[in-house]
């Protein structure tokens, strides 16, 4: 299976591509969408644009986006929103199932810690795919949230057959 | 020239379209798609497919979009601003330019008064679009953004034309 993962931001929004076959996970690509410049409507169509590439570009058969807050303030949140919309907006278009996972989550998965320093999480990712070469910061915790849903699938996969075979 | 204004919401997002000639303003259309089930990345699609087929049905020439922030909560202005990106993604997608308008900038232009109440709104849409059926408040508040908009490209209009006579 080949999981998107995608951090969402309106200035540098990351994505980060990996299969995943039985626990074995493979770095297939990773890169940062920016937009910082011009109107928020053509920002925002600007990595509308970037991002279906991405999509278009590596075929993804399932996507997970970080579920962020904000709470420094509300216009912050309100920019973050916006550009979450799109990083939802884009894997759905293409028929995919969209993950959310909040960042405790992501770290507790790729860490084993919530609340993790980001310099662990980019090490960890690092440790999960080997000879990686990472974009940049928002490139790392996408690929982070890439491995936590690869995780998230696997687990209820072996639930799935445990249940079934308790169930045999 | 025609307008669509918006007012966002990931519930309900509220739609208006009205043909501006001078300062004669004429009702077209207005309604509220709706997204109220699901997984939050098909609640956005859903919202993307309706707006577009709004804008692909009426063909507006201008867009603009009620630009609010939600203080209460970041749970809450986060939900908006998903919504928002959308709202401000599907007419730069149709080749439109989208103007922003806080909530007081709509009700200084179309009440006369920053901190008018919704009821006011409601009565003033209404007063400058005779005959208007209204499907609900998120379409009134639309209407109400079209109308802004309006009046701002009038004045940018003169304003031009005053400095072409002085000019002159």
């Amino acid at each position: 299976m080949r999981v998107v993962g995608i951090d969402p931001g309106l200035r540098n929004l990351g994505w980060g591509v990996i299969d995943v076959e039985g626990s074995r996970l493979t770095h297939v690509a990773n890169g940062i969408c920016h937009s910082t410049t011009g109107d928020l409507a053509d920002r925002l169509l600007s990595l509308h644009g970037q991002l279906t590439e991405v999509i278009l570009r590596f075929r993804p058969e399932a996507a997970a986006v970080e579920h962020t807050f904000v709470n420094k303030d509300a216009v912050a949140t309100l920019k973050l929103g916006q550009a979450r919309g799109i990083a939802l907006l884009v894997p759905a278009q293409a028929g995919l199932v969209v993950g959310e996972y909040a960042p405790n989550a992501v770290k507790k998965t790729v860490v084993g810690v919530g609340h993790a320093a980001k310099v662990q999480v980019d090490h960890m990712v690092r440790l999960h795919l080997p000879g990686v070469q990472i974009a940049g910061p928002d490139a790392a915790d996408a690929l982070a949230v890439a491995i936590c849903h690869a995780h998230h699938v696997q687990s209820a996969g072996r639930l799935q057959a445990a249940v079934k075979r308790a169930a045999g």
